[in-house]
C-alpha cells in the first residue's frame, strides 16, 4: 500500500494529550500496515515549557505559541485537546479557515458554538471531527453522524456524566450519603473540588446539546439545555426507588416530537430519574456510561463504555485522526449541513411518569384525600406504597405518563392539604 | 444547500429491500434538507413481478435483470439484499469495477469473500459498506472501521444470533426445553425451519468472521471459524449455572495474541459459554445483540440493539447508503487496506475457566479422586457444589483459567475413574 505522511500539530498535553502522544507511538506501525497512513506528531502547543510530561519527543516539538502551530503550511490536521472556549474556537477557526482538517474532545466549545464551526469546516472542504467530546471513548458521535443518518430517533437518554454516576452507584450499592460519596469522588481524582459542574448537570448538559444537534439535525446550544442535578438525592430515596424495582440515574435526555401544530419540537434536559432495573441503563455502573438511542425504524440501541480517562479518550481522538488523514488523502469533507435553530418543546408540556414521597399524618381517610387531589388534577395512579407510622408515614407514588404542568399544579394542591406535612421527592420514571 | 441527485439500484425486495424503500420514501425530505442528497430509487430486481410488495414505486421500476441495473450508466449506487453468495458476488463485483458505490447485508458473502470485494473496492476508489451485515441495526461494523481504527483490540465477544438467544432466555426464564423454545422461535418466526444454520452457530460465524476481520486487519473467513452450538444446552444446565450466578448465552469470540514468538495471532469462535449475571452481556435477551469489545487504551465497550428484523436492517442499510452517496458527491473512498491472511491462535493453546457438571457416585473419597485428577494436569478449581443425592449425585465445578489441552486431558482421565458416571457438561466460563 502506498504511504500518505500526515503532519499532525496539537494543541494541549494535558491527561488526554499525553495520552494521545504515546498512543500515536506505540500504534504508528499498525496503522501504517492497515490505512498507509504515516502519521507524525509534528509540533506540541503547551503551557509551561518546563513540565515533564514523560513524551518520547525532542524538546523542539514543543513550543506555547498555538497560533503558530495552525499557521505552518507544513501541518495538515490540527487536534485541539486544550479545552475552554477561547483561544480554541479562534485556533480551531482558523485553522479550518485555512483548509486544515480538525479533530477535538472540547465539548463546552461545541455546545456553545458548534454551528459556527460546522459551517466553517464545510465551507472549507475539510473535516470537523469530535467522538471524544460526548462520552469519553464510546463512539456515538460517528454513529449518530452516519450511521444513524437516516434514523427517525425519537429520544436518546444518556448516562453521560461519570462523577454523578460514580456518586450514584455508590449511594446506591454502599449505602454512603451524596457528601460522603462526593467526598470520595473528588479523593479517587474522579470529581473536580468544585462539583458544581458535574453535579447540577452542566457536563452533561453540554453533552447533550450536541447530541441533540447531531441527532435532530438542528442547533441545540448549552443554553437551551434545562439542568436539574443530584444534590438532592437521598439514600431514602434510592431506597424507595429499590423497593419500587428501580434504581436512580441521572440522564441526559434529548427528544423530537410533532407538536399538535403538526410541526416538529426538540427537548433537551438533564435530570435525576428513576430506570426499572430490568432497563439496560440501569446495569450502567460506578464511571461507566451509556447512550441508549430510540428510533422508529432501529427499534432500541445502547453505546456502552468508560465515559472519561486519559486512553480512553485519546482512543477516540485517535479513530478520528486516521478517519480525517484518510480523508486528507482522498479530498473529502464533512457530512454535516446547515443548521437551524429548532423549535423547543415548552417544558410544561412533556409527559412522563413520576415517582412522588410524600410525608402524611397517620389517620384514616389521608389516602382518599390524597388520591382526589391527583384525580382532580388529571392524574392518575400506577402504584402506591405506604411506607412507616405515626409521624414518620410516607406514602410513595408512581404515577402514569403526565404533563409536567398537571404534575406540578397536583403538588402544589397536595402542599395546602392539611394532611400532607411535605412532598419530598419528585422524580421521573421512565418507562421499561 | 446545494442538492445532489443520487440514482440507486436495489438488488433483492424481501423483507429488508421492502422496508428500506419504505424508510427511503418516509425520510427522504428530512434527508435531502440535512444532508443536500436527494436520493431516488430508480430500479429493483426482484425473482417475482407479480409478487404484491405494497411498495409505492410504480411497476416499471421492477424488473427480474439485476445485470441490468448494475450496468445503467445512470445508477450511481447499488443496494444489494438479495442474500446467498452468487450472482450476488458477480454482481457486486461488476458494479465495484464499473465505479459504483455498493451497500450490502450479505454476511455470507462477506465472510466467505469478503478480501476480494474489499481491493475490488479499493481498486476503484469507491465505497463498499456493510453496517447490517453484523448484528442488524447495531452501527458496530462503522464503529470498528472508523472510531477504533487506532485502538489495540484484544477481544471482541457477541451475543450475535438473535434465535439462538431467544431460545437460551427462554429455557433461562421460563424453564422450557430446548426443543420447546426452538420450535417457539420457528412458530414467531424467528428461526427458519430448518434451524442448524443458526442453532449450530454457523450465522454467528460468519458474522464473527467479519468482525475479526475488521478488528485485527486481516482476512478472517467463515471457514477458519469454529463452531459449537447451544442444541446440548439442557435446562438443568442453566438452572445451575443460575446457583453459581451465571447465565448461559452463545458467544461469539474474535480475538488477538501474541504468541511466543513474538508474533500476532487471531481466534475466532462460536461457542455456548457462562455468563456472571454482572456482565454487561448477561443482561442481553430475547432477540436482542450485543458486542462487547475490550481493547488496550479504550477499556470495554458494548454495542447493544435489534440483531435482526426487516426495519432495524433496513436502517443500517440507509445509514450506508447516505453515507456512500454523500462520499460519491465528493470521490471518496474505502478506508480498508489490503489484507494478509493471520495466524490463526492454536485452538488447544486457548485458555478459559471452565464449567463442568459430572455424575458421580455417592461414596465417600469421590472428590478427593476427582480432584486429584484435576491436580494432575494442572487445572486448579475455583468452586465445587455438590447437587442431588444417590444414584443422582454430582459435582459441578469452575476452574480457574486453563488450558483447553490441559482441561481435555483432565477430562479424559475424569472419564475413566471408576467413580465417575459420566463428565455431561463442559462449557467456556467469561470473567467477570
Amino acid at each position: 500500500m502506498k504511504s500518505s505522511s500526515i503532519c499532525i500539530g496539537l494543541l494541549g498535553c494535558g491527561n488526554v494529550g499525553a495520552a494521545l502522544v504515546q498512543l500515536l507511538t506505540e500504534q504508528h506501525e499498525s496503522v501504517k500496515r492497515r490505512t498507509g497512513l504515516d502519521l507524525s506528531i509534528e509540533a506540541i502547543a503547551v503551557k509551561d515549557l518546563d513540565k515533564d510530561r514523560s513524551i518520547p519527543l525532542p524538546d523542539e516539538v514543543f513550543t506555547t505559541d498555538s497560533a503558530s502551530i495552525v499557521n505552518n503550511p507544513e501541518i495538515d490536521l490540527i487536534i485541539e485537546v486544550m479545552g475552554n472556549i477561547e483561544p480554541a474556537r479562534e485556533l480551531i477557526l482558523q485553522a479550518l479557515n485555512l483548509g486544515k482538517s480538525v479533530v477535538t474532545a472540547n465539548k463546552e466549545l461545541l455546545a456553545a458554538h458548534g454551528a459556527e464551526l460546522y459551517s466553517a469546516a464545510e465551507n472549507s472542504g475539510v473535516d470537523l471531527l469530535f467522538e471524544a467530546a460526548v462520552a469519553g471513548g464510546i463512539p456515538i458521535v460517528r454513529p449518530l453522524r452516519e450511521s444513524l443518518a437516516g434514523e427517525p430517533i425519537t429520544q436518546i437518554r444518556g448516562i453521560i456524566n461519570g462523577t454523578t454516576n460514580f456518586i450514584l452507584s455508590r449511594m446506591s450499592q454502599d449505602g454512603v450519603s451524596f457528601d460522603e460519596a462526593l467526598k470520595e469522588a473528588q479523593e479517587l481524582g474522579f470529581a473536580e473540588l468544585d462539583s458544581t459542574y458535574d453535579v447540577e448537570g452542566y457536563d452533561a448538559g453540554a453533552k447533550v446539546a450536541i447530541i441533540a444537534t447531531l441527532a435532530f439535525g438542528v442547533e441545540v446550544t448549552s443554553q437551551d439545555v434545562q439542568h436539574e442535578g443530584i444534590s438532592k438525592i437521598t439514600v431514602e430515596d434510592i431506597k424507595f426507588a429499590n423497593q419500587l424495582g428501580h434504581c436512580i440515574k441521572l440522564l441526559a435526555v434529548a427528544e423530537q416530537k410533532v407538536n399538535e401544530n403538526g410541526s416538529s419540537e426538540v427537548g433537551a434536559r438533564v435530570y435525576p430519574a428513576l430506570v426499572p432495573l430490568s432497563h439496560p441503563l440501569a446495569a450502567v455502573n460506578g464511571s461507566f456510561n451509556a447512550v441508549f438511542v430510540e428510533g422508529d425504524a432501529v427499534g432500541e440501541l445502547m453505546f456502552y463504555g468508560p465515559g472519561a480517562g486519559g486512553r480512553p479518550t485519546a482512543s477516540a481522538v485517535f479513530g478520528d485522526v486516521i478517519d480525517a488523514a484518510g480523508n486528507l488523502q482522498r479530498s473529502h469533507g464533512a457530512l454535516i449541513g446547515a443548521l437551524d435553530k429548532p423549535n423547543m418543546i415548552p417544558p410544561e408540556n412533556l409527559e412522563s411518569p413520576f415517582y412522588l414521597n410524600l410525608k402524611v399524618e397517620d389517620q384514616p381517610g389521608v389516602l382518599a384525600q390524597v388520591a382526589e387531589v391527583f384525580g382532580d388534577h388529571g392524574v392518575s395512579i400506577q402504584s402506591m406504597e405506604q411506607e412507616g407510622m405515626g409521624s414518620e408515614a410516607r406514602l410513595i407514588f408512581i404515577t402514569h405518563s403526565s404533563r409536567e404542568k398537571d404534575l406540578f399544579s397536583t403538588i402544589n394542591s397536595l402542599n395546602s392539604l392539611s394532611v400532607v406535612s411535605s412532598v419530598d421527592s419528585v422524580l421521573r420514571v421512565i418507562g421499561d
